[in-house]
């Protein structure tokens, strides 16, 4: 394990944009260690006050989709524009394996050589609400470490799409032309979680696949109730190995953008964020009061040796806690 | 909504293995209704003296692969040896819309039509962790109904999949050959879960393909580490439509059951998920004690009003509660 610094190293690191303290300080988030969490929480009061000027995007698609391809295409775009990004993946299936996305292969390697590019693999905490916290503390070291773009890549498609719209402004849905929506495991639960839905691979053969695909879905789109943010999502092709499409979809987003600052939902999105990311650590602190408790550290133990002498009445036990 | 009896009308009447009470009793438990859920409570520890036989059988794939299929038929092979079975989905996907699998389209026809059948579509509950409580307590509702066999069928890939193995004794993954692994989005941590995996639509021109498929999945099931249970993940091939390979199935889950009680996994798994659930449950308690503490209302309170006036230092307002 590292070498622990004190907070205010690991704070004025990030603010002054040091890739490699930052680094350090996602680590020490990540770790479920008592002497890391403590400093982890220091580190986030501590860089708390910076001005936030992020956007925050969140990208979906089945594996094969094109995930990696598109993301080392687009930030290149980004970069163009002479924008800093940072790169966090998602990925929910590996909590046996404890490997991650970017474990498996060596993936985005142009990219990865960028000065302005941070990418950074999947923590490996086992639960989804582990994963989440962590994810979101490591935004918010990006943001203070002066990152423009802040893109979540995950992977499959399940709870951790819900997860990632709840975490991101924007929320960009990747898909393929031709793959069937059945195949492609999309489901309109998380259709109608995108404010963009992209296809991907128009080129070659493909394009007038990719192109009837492109009116399906927006059909598809029109036939969903109307998005919180008044905002209609919009649904392009592209291809990332040919550089066509990824102007547009920047243009998207930045039209976006201006679009719900205007009305004001950027805001109202974010601070609605916020309340859930409060409760969500509130709940942490409320399960530590509740098993730190001398009474209730007894009766715990007690009925956790019920159970494991062969007691199967989990509810009686717990309303007697 | 359903008007209540008292908790003993439903225990009665889910002992004597009532489908209607049953029915209504799980709508009871999935409410969130204070009232439903206090009534809830009771029939649980109302019904925890049963002498619980079954078998819990979780079955996972992507959506294409022919879930349905293969339970309809695979139930049939049930219920011809005597057993009842009762179906409950899991839909992890359907969060916004509030739909479920089974609300898509009328599915399982001819089972759902046979008198040892309960067929029980996913709760619309928001949460994973709802959604597992539920699942958890009508399983057990179904139990002290008198089913054998407990299906949970559920769909995609990700978070759910975990759930789904940790409430159930096996875990089966259903496959199409020939579609590739990326595409279905099956990922390594999914099949480690398996303790078999069966290959559908096994049949016509399909075969041969099937046949291969069959081989690198066991070839690559070899590759991972040994199961906990010191079982061996098999590997099949089935075809729904034309009954075959079906049989085989069963006789898996029988050598598997066999297997396990006699080295004593069997009751080492159920009690370490017992654990697992107590603590969730657990967890349920600490949240209701926390948040219903009056000091810490009103501190609550305020922090939510900080943010709402645009405060955004969560984790000051956390550790000042």
């Amino acid at each position: 394990m590292i070498k622990l610094n004190n907070p205010s190293y690991y704070i004025n690191g990030v603010l002054a944009g040091n890739i490699s303290i930052l680094s350090r300080a996602i680590t020490i988030i990540e770790s479920a260690l008592p002497a890391h969490q403590k400093i982890a929480q220091q580190i986030l009061s501590g860089i708390a006050k910076h001005n936030n000027t992020s956007f925050r995007l969140g990208i979906t698609g089945v594996p094969g989709v094109g995930k990696s391809t598109f993301i080392e295409s687009f930030g290149k775009i980004l970069i163009q524009k002479n924008y800093k990004i940072a790169v966090l993946a998602i990925d929910p299936s590996s909590n046996i394996s404890k490997g991650s996305i970017l474990g498996d292969k060596t993936r985005m390697e142009d990219l990865s050589k960028e000065k302005n590019v941070f990418i950074r693999p999947s923590p490996s905490s086992g639960t989804l609400g582990g994963v989440a916290k962590a994810t979101y503390e490591t935004m918010l070291l990006c943001e203070a470490a002066g990152y423009d773009f802040i893109i979540i890549e995950t992977v499959g498609v399940g709870q951790s799409e819900t997860m990632v719209s709840q975490l991101t402004d924007f929320f960009l849905l990747l898909m393929l032309a031709g793959a069937g929506d059945e195949l492609q495991g999309i489901k309109r639960g998380i259709m109608e979680l995108a404010d963009a839905i992209v296809i991907t691979k128009a080129d070659g053969a493909n394009i007038n696949k990719a192109n009837s695909a492109r009116a399906e879905y927006a059909h598809a789109l029109h036939l969903f109730p109307p998005n919180l943010s008044g905002w209609i999502p919009q649904v392009l092709t592209c291809s990332s190995t040919e550089n066509k499409g990824l102007e547009q979809v920047y243009t998207i987003l930045d039209n976006y953008k201006n679009y719900v600052t205007n009305n004001g939902y950027f805001f109202q999105k974010r601070k609605n964020q916020l309340l859930d990311i409060f409760h969500y650590f509130l709940l942490e602190k409320a399960r530590e009061t509740f098993y730190n408790n001398e009474q209730n550290k007894n009766k715990i133990a007690l009925a956790i040796e019920s159970i494991n002498n062969g007691n199967t009445s989990v509810f009686n036990l717990i309303n007697n806690i």
